[in-house]
C-alpha cells in the first residue's frame, strides 16, 4: 500500500496493473490467465450486476442457467461460431483422477475414465442454449423467449491482463428467440441501448454506439451492435456487444416454429453480453495517479469517516458525534464506513481510501469537536473543505450527485477532444501515433482495406457509428467512394 | 402440462421427476448429468440467494470470486480432501481444438495444445482459496477473513437427478480464516445456525441441527455441522453443511500468521455451503399430487389473477377492476401476475398455476363484476372462497403469512410424527423398511458399527443432534455402551 503508484504518463500499462492490485480489486491466481476477484472488486461487480439485472427484468427478460460444458458435437454445429472459438477453448477429456503408484500422495489422470465425447468449457453459450431452445419452441405462442444468464466463461487467451482479458471471466449473456427478423433486430438494438445507458448514467463512461464491420463481428452473427469507450491513453475499449444472429443458430440446430397459419419457419435470434471487462473500463476512464476514482453509483463505500484522536476520551466524543450521522446515512441507503481500526494510523487510512477511490472522505479530530466542524474531501478533484456539522447531509447529497456527473462530463470532454476528423492516410497515421484517440475517417467498406490499415497501423474499425449523418467522401486508404465515416482506433 | 402427474403413493420418485419438469423448474441437458435451470426454477434460486446473501453480509461476510480451475498440484495438496474428490472430477487436459482433416466441418482436440499440468474443474474451492489466502495473511491484523463465493462446481456423479444430484450445480461456499480454534468453531456453528434459520423461516423446511459422524464428514474437515430434513417419503436430505477444518488446509498450504507477540502460528479455517439441491428439498417437503406448492417467501409469483370473460367488453371491465389491485399489490412488494394471455383458456391457466405452486389464485368473471366479488384460492390446502372486493388486500396479507406458517407447521408435524425412538435392531429394521423417517437410536460411536448398519439396512447416521440431552444406553447393533442417541435414516 505504501509504495507510490507509477504515474500514468510514465507507463500507463504499468499504472493500470499496479492500481488493480493496490486498490485491492483483483490479482492473478496460480491458474494461468485466471484472476481472483477480491471482495472490493467483487462488490463493484455486484453493484453493476444489480443495476443491469434490474434493467434486463424491466424489459421483460428472465434469468436461467445452462450447463458449463458444451459437447464437442454441439460446439461444432454452427460453423462460423465454432471456428471463432475453437482455437482458444478449454477441453475436458477425463472425469477421474487416480493415485500415482510411482509417487505416493500424487494423483494422475485415470486413462480408463476418458470421455467418449470431449466437453468444451463454454466460451459463450449459443450452442448449448439453441440446442435446448429446440425443445422449447414449437409454435408462435412459445415466442419470444427472452432469457439472460449470469455465468463464468473460459477463452484460452494467450496474453492476459486483469479484468481486460482473462482466460476465465464473469459475464451475463442474453439469448433471445423471436418469430420475426424485425423483432430480433429491435431486441439487439434495445439491448445495445441499455448497455449505453448503463455505461453512461451508471458507470459514468461515455460511449459511442455503432455497428461492427464484418471482420469485427461476433462469430456467427449477421450484425454486431456495440458500445465503444475511449480510455485515457487514447486506446478504445469495446464495452459491450449485442448481436443479431439471423437464423444461423436456428438453422444449425434445426429450431422451427409454426406461425399463426401453421407454416414452419426458422426462429430469429439475438445474443448480447457485458463482462467483468467493464471493471477495466471503469478503472481506465476515471482513475488518476493517486489511485482508483469511483463514481458514487458503483462505490462499495460511498463515504468513509476517519476519526483522529489522541485519547480514549476524545475517541468516545468523536463516536458520540459520528454515530448519529452514520445512522442517518444508512437510513438514506448511503453506504458508509466508520474506519475505527486502532491498528492503523489516520495517515495510512487516508492513503488506503484514496487509492481505493472512496468518493467522499470525512475526517474529524479534536479541533472539529470544539468547533462543531468536520473536514470533507471529494476524491474526484481532491478538494478538501471544512464544514459545520449541520451542513453534512446536504453536502453529502450534493457531492454524491456532483461527483457522479462530474466524472461523466470529464470523461465525455476527454472523448470529444480525442475524436478527430481525418481526411488522408498520412494524417491518420500521424494522429494515431502521436495523439491516439478515435479517428473519424472515410472507408471504402471492404475487408481488404480494413485488413491493410490494421496491418500497417494496428488501428481497427471500432464501429460504424449509429445516429450520424450520411456523408459522402473518399476512403483515406483506397480513395474509393465511401458513404459514411467510421471510427478507427487502436484498441484493448 | 395436460397429462396427470403420477401420484406420490404410486411412485414417489417418478412423481418428483415429473413434477420438476411439469412445473417448469428444470430439465436434463444434452450434457450428461448437467441440468438446465429454467426461468421459473431459477427465479426461486434467486430468491434463495438474495435472502442468504443478506444473512451472510449481516454477519460480516463479503463476496469474492476465485478461479474455476484448480491445478492438479494444488488439488492434491490436502490429501484427505483430494482423496475425497479425485474419483469424480472433470479434468481439462487441452486448450485448443483444430479442424479434423478427415471430416470437413468437424473438430478434434489439438494434441499440440496439451497442458503441462492438468486443471481440475473445482468440485469445491478449499485448495485454490487456501493457496490464495497464503499471500493475504501475514499477521493477526489480516484475520479474520470472512469470504463467500457464489459459483458453479462440478462433481462427476454417476447417478444424477435434477436438483438433488447433478454433475454441475450452483452453490455458495464460504471460506473463512481465523486466528484461534475457538473463533473458527464459533463461525462454523454460526453458519450452521444461519442455514437452519433460513431453511425453517424462509423455506418452511423443518431441520435437525447436528454433527456428522466421522465417516460422513467432509473430506478434510475436523468436524462437520449439518442440517438434516425429512422428505415426505421418509428419506432424509442433507440440506446444508458447515465445516470446522482445523488447521488442515493451513498446514497443506503453509498459511501462517504472526500473533500479537510475533510468534508464527497456523491459521484456523471453516468452510460452509448450500446448493441448488435445496430446491429439491423444497419440492419434496411441500408439494402434493396436484404439483408444486411454494411458500410465499420463495414464490416467484405470489398472486396470479385470471380473468374469465366472453366479450371484449367484459374483459375491459375486468381490467378496470383489476388494474388498481395490481398497482397496490406491487406497491406493497407483492409479486403479482395478471394472466391475460388470450391464447389459453382459463381452465388451462388454473391448471398451469396450480402445478407451478402459485400460493394465491384470484379468478374474476362476469358474475363477480355484478356482485363486486372475486374468487380467491389458496394452493396449500386447495381451499376456495368468494370474497368482496373490499376484503382483497387484507385477505392477501393474511394468506401470505398463513400459507407460509401453515406449510412449516405441516412439515414440522410430519417430521415429528416420523421421528421414532428405537431401542433394538429388529425394530430398527422393521421401522426403516415400513415407515421410514428418522430413527433415534443408541450407537456405540464406532465406524465399524456404522458401516455394518449401513451395509445391512442402507441407513446412515444423518447426524448426532445438537441441543439434545445426554442419555446413556446400549448400541442397538453392538450392545456396547452409548452416551447419546443419534439420528439414522435412509437418505438422498
Amino acid at each position: 500500500m505504501s509504495k507510490k503508484l507509477t504515474k500514468r504518463e510514465d507507463d500507463y500499462s504499468k499504472w493500470y496493473n499496479e492500481l488493480v492490485v493496490k486498490a485491492d480489486l483483483a490479482e492473478n491466481s496460480s491458474v494461468r490467465g485466471c484472476m481472483v476477484i477480491k471482495p472490493y472488486g467483487y462488490a463493484i461487480w455486484e453493484k453493476m450486476q444489480s443495476q443491469l439485472d434490474k434493467m434486463f427484468k424491466e424489459t421483460g427478460h428472465q434469468n436461467a442457467y445452462f450447463p458449463l460444458f458444451v459437447p464437442k458435437s454441439l460446439f461444432e454445429a454452427e460453423e462460423k461460431n465454432a471456428e471463432g472459438f475453437a482455437k482458444e477453448c478449454a477441453v475436458v477429456t477425463h472425469y477421474r483422477l487416480k493415485n500415482d503408484e510411482k509417487n505416493p500422495g500424487k494423483l494422475i489422470v485415470d486413462e480408463k475414465a476418458k470421455l467418449e465425447e470431449e466437453l468444451i468449457v463454454r466460451p459463450t453459450s449459443e450452442a448449448i442454449i439453441w440446442n435446448t431452445y429446440k425443445n422449447w419452441i414449437q409454435s408462435y405462442r412459445d415466442l419470444p423467449i427472452l432469457i439472460n444468464q449470469w455465468a463464468n466463461v473460459v477463452r484460452w487467451e494467450m496474453r492476459t491482463r486483469l479484468f481486460l482479458r482473462t482466460a476465465e471471466f464473469l459475464w451475463q449473456e442474453g439469448h433471445t428467440a423471436h418469430s420475426t427478423k424485425q423483432e430480433a433486430i429491435e431486441e439487439a438494438e434495445q439491448m445495445n441501448n441499455i448497455y449505453a445507458e448503463f455505461a453512461q448514467n451508471f458507470m459514468g463512461i461515455p460511449v459511442i454506439k455503432g455497428l461492427k464491420s464484418e471482420s469485427e463481428r461476433f462469430a456467427g452473427a449477421e450484425e454486431t451492435y456495440c458500445i465503444e469507450a475511449l480510455m485515457q491513453d487514447g486506446k478504445a475499449l469495446q464495452a459491450g456487444t449485442s448481436h443479431f444472429l439471423g437464423q444461423n443458430f436456428a438453422k444449425a440446430f434445426d429450431v422451427k416454429f409454426a406461425n399463426k397459419s401453421g407454416t414452419l419457419e426458422h426462429v430469429w435470434a439475438t445474443s448480447w453480453g457485458v463482462s467483468t471487462r467493464l471493471i477495466g473500463a471503469l478503472i481506465m476512464t476515471h482513475s488518476d495517479d493517486n489511485g482508483l476514482v469511483l463514481p458514487p453509483n458503483l462505490a462499495p463505500i460511498q463515504v468513509v469517516i476517519i476519526p483522529i484522536y489522541r485519547s480514549d476520551e476524545q475517541f468516545e466524543l468523536i463516536c458520540s458525534k459520528v454515530n448519529p450521522i452514520i445512522d442517518k446515512l444508512k437510513a438514506k441507503n448511503i453506504s458508509v464506513l466508520f474506519d475505527k481500526r486502532d491498528t492503523y494510523k489516520p495517515g495510512f487510512k487516508f492513503n488506503e481510501h484514496e487509492i481505493k477511490g472512496v468518493p467522499i472522505r470525512i475526517a474529524i479530530g479534536p479541533n472539529d469537536l470544539e468547533n462543531s466542524t468536520l473536514e470533507i474531501f471529494r476524491r474526484d478533484n481532491m478538494v478538501k473543505e471544512t464544514i459545520s456539522f449541520d451542513e453534512v447531509f446536504d453536502k453529502i447529497d450534493f457531492l454524491l450527485e456532483d461527483i457522479q456527473s462530474n466524472l461523466f462530463s470529464k470523461a465525455k470532454t476527454f472523448t470529444e477532444n480525442n475524436t478527430r476528423i481525418v481526411n488522408n492516410y498520412d494524417e491518420f497515421k500521424s494522429i494515431l501515433n502521436n495523439e491516439g484517440g478515435f479517428i473519424s475517417a472515410h472507408w471504402d467498406g471492404t475487408k481488404e482495406t480494413e485488413d491493410k490499415i490494421k496491418k500497417e497501423t494496428k488501428a481497427t474499425i471500432r464501429c460504424i457509428p449509429l445516429n450520424t449523418v450520411k456523408e459522402y467522401g473518399k476512403c483515406i486508404y483506397s480513395n474509393k467512394p465511401s458513404s459514411q465515416r467510421v471510427l478507427f482506433a487502436k484498441a484493448y
